[in-house]
């Protein structure tokens, strides 16, 4: 089964920009930075609890979208990378904590046994806690060539992004609205806009500070991030009805399965379908104005609905 | 029995600052500072919890020690509150991890239900992620007239005493020595250096980091802070082996219970007083050329030996 049989709508167009190339590189690029984010010593569990979960791979989308703003604003790679590094990192403790015995209670993520099942659920709970603050001093003493009010206003949205403002919130919610039927749209909303919206705006909004971005760029990459982050919710969800064991790297049907309310099970496969494309086109729009230079916040859009995964 | 009576080689000197009166004043004005720092909004559970541990009283030390240093170098309690808040919520936040099943597992602290007897274990950590993240976008956003490198430099100092160079690597080793015989003295004093010292050493450092202290002053309070913190400890250890259960408002004995390893059951009983007493002198030594600037960091010094729980 091909990308297009699953989502027949998605049309990704035909330009000159290599999407897979610049992911790849990107992908790797981080996978560099983290790799030497984190050295082991005493205590060396917690470091390695740290690192199997950090270097556990992953399509590391928040760091290439910060790396991807700060470049689209005038900056460089090498300004953002310590942003990009701290947001996987972030990303990281909360998988972790989520994954929890007292959370969602899952033995494997990305084909691997969780962290608790490795190390222990004390561990575990130490080795998320250690990267969320490491996350914050890596931030502040590796970042280079951005002036002090950038940063600040970075750790800021961060906080922000992971607090209960942010994902901490959204998982919250997600625990309370677990086997109940009646979840309406707002909840529904609320929880993918703070569970993983909060970090993937986050993400876009950081690298766009870095390099100065005025109140004007962030709106319009605010808006960005919101379409494709409900975008790629919607995908996911229908993914879990239509994509087969062997496209997702998982078992689909989990949320059927545990009767969960997701966007196809209010709106139907189809709606969802073309809600998720109105969404990508919608983020698209809002980068017209940046020309060439957003070829590849262009790219991520359009993926969303094209991935089968 | 009194002070003098359970430490009887303790001698407070007399003098005209009224410290009784000094961590009233300033514990009362932490207390509005926190009382208002968090308002509940939607998902309450989440802001309660939060709430809940957060104002559940305490001595407020670092705070005060926060307060107290930015002062000594010339800055004001203003400057400083969202930082002394700061430091609360973590070291909240540490308290509530700490509590919990897979850690210490204790049902009460201070008299009161511990965070997750009252709202779950799943809360608990939550409510444990979202106080450490919003800690720094409290600091960041509440500090008011503070230079934005200093600020950083907090932000960095904090960050690098919670995760695992901190007091997250303390609370690993000590999980690791649990029903341990063979604890030596370097293990003992890495436990109680990382997951109490840095945390202390962060409230006093940071305190003088947002007056623009100099290396040469850091280093002092630094000093200063590693004798006061290890001294608190061996007092600690000392009054719950000759403590009585009214002045601890807790069960004494618990250490020797839980087979712990402590400094007097190493050293016995009449050494951790002496080198107590001698830790604080060389506490107080270091801030000699501060003159009566010091008077509150000298009575805080004091209080440790003095103290009966």
């Amino acid at each position: 089964m091909t990308n297009t049989q699953v989502f027949e709508w998605s049309s990704v167009k035909k330009t000159s920009f290599d999407l897979k190339a610049y992911l790849s590189e990107r992908r790797s690029q981080v996978e560099a930075a983290l790799e030497q984010s984190i050295t082991v010593v005493y205590p060396e569990i917690l470091y390695e609890s740290m690192r199997y979960s950090l270097l556990a791979g992953g399509k590391r989308l928040r760091p290439i979208l910060c790396l991807a703003c700060c470049e689209l604003v005038g900056g460089t790679v090498e300004m953002a990378m310590p942003t990009a590094c701290t947001l996987e990192m972030i990303h990281t403790f909360s998988l972790i904590h989520d994954d929890l015995p007292t959370m969602d209670n899952d033995d494997y993520r990305r084909g691997k046994l969780t962290n608790h099942k490795i190390y222990g659920e004390n561990i575990a709970v130490l080795a998320g806690d250690a990267l969320l603050a490491y996350a914050f001093e890596f931030l502040v003493l590796q970042t280079k060539g951005v002036a002090a009010q950038q940063l600040l206003q970075v750790v800021a949205k961060l906080a922000h992004a992971v607090a209960a403002t942010g994902l901490v919130g959204g998982q919250v919610v997600d625990l309370q609205s677990e086997g109940l039927q009646n979840i309406d749209i707002e909840t529904l909303n609320f929880i993918h806009a703070h569970k993983t919206g909060a970090l993937l705006e986050a993400s876009i909004l950081s690298g766009a500070m870095l390099a100065k971005a005025d109140n004007e760029i962030l709106q319009k990459l605010s808006c960005y991030a919101s379409y494709i982050g409900l975008a790629f919710q919607i995908v996911d969800d229908v993914l879990d009805v239509i994509g087969t064991q062997e496209e997702l790297g998982k078992t689909p049907g989990k949320d059927q399965k545990a009767q969960k309310v997701t966007y196809p099970s209010l709106w139907g496969i189809e709606e969802s379908k073309r809600k998720s494309q109105e969404l990508v086109d919608l983020a698209k729009a809002e980068l017209v104005d940046f020309g060439d230079k957003a070829q590849p916040l262009m790219a991520i859009a359009d993926y969303i609905t094209a991935r089968t995964h």
